[in-house]
């Protein structure tokens, strides 16, 4: 069942990718606003660029999750319509927080293209075209859901969501100012609760929580979904900070720069936790140096410590605790939604 | 009347301080989100920074709205309270785009000091400050008025303001690059359509509109409101595109560099639309540099051209043309609303 759930269809990312089209095209006639051609322009061109050139994972799950909430039941036209347009919110918040990521990281490449703001015509424009992506958001749900008894609950769910992941790039943020001067700030505990806040929420928790409430159900009655979501989403931003070294950036779509950033990765965590005094010199040293030589000593600690294999092990260990938590889960459509989630992740190599 | 509503008591001032004293210590012990020492001494000391050194105007209009919709009526503890929480979420929304602002424009002081991405800590950092200062308002917004029957209106009013600033903010961006290449682009009409959105909304009709909901009222029976409102914020513009050339720096708080930046500024507008031949020539080559020679070039041909006059002009043709507009409106409270907005922007030096 995961797998089926799991596996998406090219016609599913087709129908999926139609609905962009739709709120692209309604988005850049809004009349609330006085359009110029210049400014259409721009807003289209910037969606284009930042919006739908992903995995689409998170958007694809809101109606992944929905449909398996209705057991079998086929949805009507309407319902998959919708259930898709949430999806898409779900993107544009998606897209609204690595556009402003990308300038805060002073990265430079994003989903196999330059960052927006690097391009000679955007730079520091691409603050404001992340606001306007979050402001999409609100402009969707008012035009789609106004007159349903769960729009204002989707407006806080959206709200509380951006709040927990604001609130977590900055505890990033404002460690890595303090990493500076201590490597030893980044302990796994600091890592956990940067994690759970900066990605979990609105990657694993929030396309549930809106498929939840489409579907008629109180968030508040759902805790344990939360609970199991948000264990995911640790798990996937460990695989994603060892793909920043490991994983191949043909394949992940970047050029990892952890290291050179002096983030707090669950590989720097794990360096620091596992490594003797020499090691810990060469770590404190060689860690958030632009140089091609210093990225490869801390690679080089990285191997020394078998950090692959502490991965691997871990993988294996959060598998099996994740499965035997979904399976005992009293009903079959929430096991089903937990179950799909779990397969898209397990031992994903981008 | 209105000289009357203009005058904000100390006592007023110290009271609505008072509630951002309150709001302040509420939202880093939010816990919705798990603090650590570091991220919560980085918010109280973004909060002091960025959110109560300015005039204070838009969050004390709030108060002073609703008061004069109350014709006379003393408010009661509770409302008065109320007031002013909505008073400091427009002050947090005008904090979250000044914050932004700042950086996509390059300025260097805000209020009598340097920027908040200026100081050395900060930096980019401040993109998710200015996020996380919007992300108050639904945190505040939550906690006081969840279970009023305009709550969702007041989330629906915020995000639409914020849409329209952002969007009146992109006109703005996009046609500071068009404007490098032909300096023609900057017509009055399209001055005007960077105003209403980016300026208006949020600084002339928000205040009010939370008044409005606050009141009772519905948004859809005061569009005569609006209008007067968003015409006062043309205005307040024009003042403030005026005093970024003449204006004393010490009293308006920074040092205007609306030359510097190319910025489609009132003042290049009106030298555009009233200089010669010769005349255009020397604004070409001189607005947007950086050294102070082009921009003595630029403030002497507005010299030539008595853009002071022009002003002076236009002040006192608004104030007539707006005074003859409110005192045909049938409500003496909506009167009052509107004149006291218009007695604190008259004539004013900062």
């Amino acid at each position: 069942m995961a797998s089926q759930a799991g596996a998406v269809s090219l016609n599913q990312k087709q129908k999926f990718m139609d609905v962009y089209t739709v709120l692209k095209s309604e988005l850049v006639k809004d009349t609330l606003f006085e359009w110029t051609d210049d400014s259409r322009q721009w807003v289209e061109r910037m969606l284009d660029y930042n919006v739908p050139g992903g995995k689409l994972n998170r958007g694809l799950a809101v109606i992944d999750s929905y449909n398996l909430l209705q057991e079998g039941r086929d949805l009507t036209e309407d319902e998959l319509f919708l259930a898709s347009v949430l999806g898409w919110c779900v993107e544009w918040f998606q897209a609204y927080f690595l556009v402003h990521d990308d300038i805060m990281d002073n990265s430079t490449t994003r989903r196999g293209q330059p960052c927006w703001y690097k391009l000679p015509k955007v730079g520091m424009i691409a603050v404001n075209d992340g606001v306007i992506l979050r402001n999409h958001i609100p402009r969707i749900l008012k035009k789609y859901f106004r007159d349903k008894p769960y729009y204002v609950n989707l407006l806080d769910v959206f709200n509380e969501i951006e709040f927990l992941t604001a609130s977590g790039q900055m505890i990033d943020l404002v460690t890595t100012l303090q990493g500076e001067k201590d490597l030893s700030k980044y302990t796994l505990d600091l890592y956990r609760r940067i994690v759970l806040f900066k990605t979990s929420y609105y990657s694993f928790y929030l396309p549930v929580a809106c498929a939840l409430l489409m579907a008629g159900e109180k968030l508040e009655d759902h805790d344990l979904v939360k609970d199991a979501l948000i264990k995911m989403g640790e798990y996937f931003q460990i695989q994603d900070d060892y793909l920043d070294c490991y994983g191949a950036p043909e394949t992940i779509g970047k050029i990892g720069t952890d290291i050179e950033d002096f983030k707090c990765s669950w590989m720097v965590v794990k360096a620091v936790e596992k490594c003797n005094e020499g090691q810990r010199k060469i770590l404190y040293e060689n860690y958030g140096m632009e140089n091609h030589a210093s990225v490869a000593k801390v690679k080089a600690l990285y191997n020394d410590l078998d950090l692959k294999g502490v991965f691997e092990e871990y993988e294996s260990s959060v598998y099996k605790k994740l499965t035997a938590t979904i399976e005992a889960h009293s009903s079959p459509a929430v096991q089903a939604v937990l179950k799909s989630f779990l397969s898209k992740i397990y031992k994903r190599e981008k």
